[in-house]
């Protein structure tokens, strides 16, 4: 007795669920022995998902349908078409596939024989269906994009002026909501972690990175004035190896230093002590003088407090400046080294995506 | 044997859920062979939905009535009104439509010739049903477009004094928790993504766009200190023919510049060396001078210390005066063009919109 | 034959579900042909509801029981009690109804006349439940009413001082947030917005408008710098009329613009050539003069300087003086614009709330 | 006939759901008319919370069985233990009871006459389960705990320096967002709110609260420079009452602000006629003078003009100095509210858990 | 009558859920009286969970199968295989676990008596699956770490400079949402909190803790201009003793108040009663005096004036230097208490889950 399966009416004996389709009592029977069942059958079954390249993925099914209890002398299954035919046929009927496109069916027939000396027949039904990316390239993929491109460009943002930690705090804020958000749109499985997963990780890993490099360096823009100067190997090396490197040249850096520095420590220098010296060698000699000579006197001591005082305020920084110029050279390299990563990183999982897409 | 199938019990032999609805032990039996039956359905069918045009979309689905086993010469199929009857009862009988709108129900009967010389009747019903868009418009596009209004506006916030990056972040923020929970409200499709996700992926887009340009300009605004000045012909470029596009006329720049510039340059010119020279000549001729001039001395050298400081503190910020003209004029340039920009995708999207939905 | 309907059992024919409580083999034949079935049914039914008030709403639910088949010669259906009866007893059975309270059943038997001639009976309920509006006032309303008035008062912080655009741009972030979350809760509807979201939409409107006017409020700030000065006409418009309008005195303001800007100007005007003017004359009659005058001068060049520069650093905020009163003003007047808007809005809502609870 | 019903095997006819479980063809009959039916019954029941204590609630459900048709002559049904029995039977073999823990089961047995002179049986069992509130306290209060502590803590921000509004603004925006994703943990009931609702809704209302008021100080420290003064009655009440409430003592204000006001004032008072009468009758006098005189004139004259508007500067934040001292204790007086308020509602509540939590 | 119960076909009678695996009309009756059936069986059934250790649990379920009704006599139950085969054929068929892997399957057969003297055969089968953890490491455990790094690393903002207390709670905001989000990743159980929530709760409370922190420290260091100074003993023990333990040489700070307030102080001593005396006496001596002098004490006096000013300006620091050292110092202490109590959490929770993970 043979029989034949019609493609539209698959019948799944390793499905857990009862059939649910109503039931057609109606049944070619031939002259020669073969039936025709066009019986309609819903089945839910479960298909092991390998995620890895997730929305960019291409999953395979295997339905097999057999006979459970009637050996092939008993019943005879055969496929009513090739697996192509399968395809067209099935691509045509089908409506609303939802995420997924129908990628490709093959069938095939197999004789199983059975340790007790029988043999079954087995049709096997290979779907490979493929997931319309587009969904989620346009929420997950783009909008990550745009916040990674947005952290990149915040190391523009001058770190002297603008609070940058906040700025990147509240990025990374959105971030976590956002990848958040979109963990429920991911699938949960065991053992494979996607490409995709790693992907927002990563992300998440660099702009907390950064994060912590941005309030590293506001921490030696602001925080240097009572830092001890940096020993001298230390800027020699940050000055003359990395500012080259980062086009920051240490030159202009060390002949502004003298600049502003110099005079100010020479002038400091000889003036300070003088202060203090005057005050006294004046207080004696002030009798002797006239009175305009006298008050003069008072004007300059007034003046060269008022002079210590500003000073004073800018000195503080003055001192500290050699921090900065590291602080925005370390910058300036981790920029690079971020620019460099991102790249990187970027270029391999596009590449990995590619090459698996093309190859399924 | 004619069979009329009511408008109101609709057999469907496509839908793949078992029918639900009680049964009705019940059936008129005409004498000339006519059988009347009332028998309720209730259909779960999928339907392919076109969703475009998302939140003013019409969806069409097709109802095909036929029967499974049974060619026209057992038995015969009839409608029994015509599409339009059959709207206006539906339409009276509807109680629950939740977003959707019943717009038009058309039907037809089919001879339907089979390869076995079988002729079976189908009976065809068009259903064609309107969302209703207000949901959608009031908690998705109205709010975007409120969004996007703050952010074309922050283009007000004046650079110089308020932290317009971090505003923008929050907007960006803010945005996107938006735009992922609104994900949830948009249906998911494989091939088509709707012109409502385009349009919210593109405000993003814009949006982020903004942000690194306001990056951008707060780097030319406050990091230009350490900036060469820029070449001639760029500076000529910007401040003539730019500058005249968005109105930010260059003449004032260039006098307000020379104003400033010059006298302090000269200034600087002849007194910074000066105060040197002077140091060491005047240090000598000290002991001639009579007492007063001596202490005048000593005063003006302190006023004129106490005035390099001013001054050098005010020239920081002019020599990357023109830096900062030129980030105005390219933060007014960049705001035109995303004027610009944005009316043409809003127009673009609405008219797209109307005139797919009139023709719908 | 009689049959007698109990209110506990009623038989749904219009419901689309198959009865699942469990059947009782059980029937009241009484001799005079009444039959009292109490067979318990369990009735899954959809009711059209209208929202418009939605917390506040009360929805009106009807049921027809007839019998499908059989006309009134071969059924007679009759209520078991009135419809008051049926509220108490109803009532009392009832253990949970969710964010439901009953209302009022009331009940009546009708006699349908078919076109072929039959007569059905038809008993009507009509079930009229109000929602318990608690749960929804104090995570929907009070919220937003609080951040409503967080924005109200959020035109008191000075802004001069304190960046307020970007403590609005938080509380829209927040309440966008909260909009969303709470789209959830409310029923979606095809035809008819629900008041409260025409409510919620309208306050984040408002908070969206009053954070692009505090971007323009900041703008006239801070940046009217580089503005021309207003045009008569406006100035005095803006002064005369709606300074006084707001309370914010015009007279003051013109004072002291005179006091601070007219010495100034004066000042400015014989002091700014003199010094041009007086460094060439000077320069000649340097060598006539004595030593201690020489210098004079020289300390009341630097001292000169000095002051210029101290004065064009003040200047450039006096000369937007006018327009930060302007934008003061402006700031005030919307703010009461918003208070009557917002006031008036709010009475309105709840009046029609109200008026409306009273008549359901 | 008599019927013992097992505890394993409860027969609930008041549940709508059909039972689900899989049946026993299996009943002990024993020779004295005695039936033991021990058929597994799946029951879906509803039961009404009393959720006014949520997570410390404990409920109390009443399931009754009894035999929907058959009076007691004709079935007698027993229950086969005590209610301890039953709770010790049953927590044995409970495994899941998710976050609900069975608290006591007890049990009756009630003879019911109908109005028709039939008696039935019917057995009570009234099940008290108790809530698990380890999650909601870890999830719930904890976390709202922390952020009124935290909002209690941003008191001690200076108000002066940082701006504390945009703070608190951020903590109500968390606190909103944590708020609405832990309503959709809290059951919604009709009638009553629980009290951790009631407890949410006020720690809202205080951080709401809180916030105006710093807006209002915020106002009154950076904008009261265009304010007029206090009225004398008010500083005086405030100074002198509030001050000392809150421990800012009035004095060492007051007399910093003669220290600081008065000289000025008197100088000013003294000075700036001088200025303009001296400027006149200097300007005949300067022919006269010899050249030293006349350059001296000029270098005061600019000294005068500097110190005058250094002072101008100063002046403006002096004059709202009284504003902001009462700013200072308004402030602090608010805080002293705000702990006690928060104190006293805290106990309160968790008075009520305590008492109604060993009650029950 | 033996029976053999086949791995893939377990007969469950302890489920609620009727079974709905399809039929299977077939047995393998032996000669013998053996009896093999392989009726497949789908079983839902509930599994108390200890959640403890959450990402990494391991949980044990157990099935036993026996016959509900017939006696050791009856019926006797056979296990078709070991456990260790039972596992192997069960790892084959498996396909979709989702997050778990199993472990291990142990089985064995028991001879259960009742009281009634019956003898019952019982199969108990012990299941041991396996979570997979990295989901729940990616998305819960790293993004925490992250949140927790950026914390820690947030005490290097100078708190000077930046407003540290806006940024922390920015982070706490940003944690807050995240916490939320992860709680609906967790299971709920009653009695026992996993070891997860332990540790994310923890988190929490140091944040909420090192807040609260920042902002007492934001007090000291803004806010102290208007605090008495700090008691002897309390500054000393700050500077002696906490100072090196965190290695801010306490030296260094005294010395810079020395040179720093002290001068002031005296110079403040000597001139400002002198102002005001000499402002008395130098009246009375005008007139004698030359014009040049008269001019020159003028001068004198707007210099001393404006001096006065900017070290005014300058003291309110100055005295509250102090403070800020004391803050500083706090700062620092706690910020080594806060990475101590965070390492010793950190490597305790570890070691557990690593104990408790390989005991499993």
């Amino acid at each position: 007795m043979k029989v034949c399966i019609d493609v539209k009416t698959v019948l799944l004996l390793s499905s857990m669920e009862k059939n649910t389709a109503p039931p057609v009592p109606y049944l070619y029977l031939h002259y020669d022995g073969e039936i025709y069942d066009s019986q309609p059958i819903r089945v839910v079954s479960s298909c092991s998902l390998d995620i890895y390249l997730f929305p960019f993925d291409i999953q395979n099914c295997s339905f097999t349908f057999n006979s459970y209890i009637h050996v092939i002398d008993e019943i005879q299954l055969f496929l009513s078409g090739t697996g192509d035919e399968m395809t067209e046929e099935s691509k045509m009927l089908i409506s609303t596939m939802g995420e997924w496109s129908l990628n490709k069916i093959t069938a095939n027939r197999a004789e199983i024989d059975t340790v007790e000396g029988n043999v079954y027949v087995e049709l096997q039904c290979h779907i490979s269906i493929r997931r319309h990316p587009t969904t989620y390239v346009v929420n997950l993929l783009l909008p990550s994009c745009f916040l990674i491109a947005v952290d990149v460009f915040s190391f523009m943002l001058p770190p002297k002026k603008i609070d940058r930690s906040l700025f990147k705090m509240t990025l990374v804020l959105g971030y976590t909501v956002f990848l958040l958000n979109t963990n429920q749109m991911l699938p949960i499985t065991g053992d494979t972690v996607p490409l995709i997963n790693v992907f927002l990780s990563m992300c998440l890993l660099m702009m907390v990175a950064t994060l912590v490099e941005s309030i590293f360096v506001t921490n030696l823009l602001h925080g240097s004035a009572d830092y001890p100067p940096a020993p001298r190997w230390f800027r020699d090396f940050v000055f003359q190896v990395l500012g080259r490197l980062v086009r920051i040249s240490a030159k202009s850096i060390e002949r502004d230093d003298t600049v502003i520095q110099n005079p100010n420590a020479q002038e400091m220098a000889d003036s300070s002590p003088v202060v203090t010296k005057n005050d006294i060698s004046e207080e004696k000699e002030t009798l002797n003088e006239s009175k305009s000579v006298q008050v003069l006197r008072k004007i300059n001591r007034d003046l060269k407090a008022i002079h210590l005082q500003v000073e004073k305020r800018l000195k503080r920084n003055l001192s500290s400046q050699e921090w900065i110029y590291i602080a925005l050279i370390i910058d300036r390299l981790l920029f690079f080294f971020y620019i460099l990563f991102i790249s990187i990183s970027f270029i391999t999982i596009i590449i990995i995506w590619v090459v698996s897409y093309n190859k399924a």
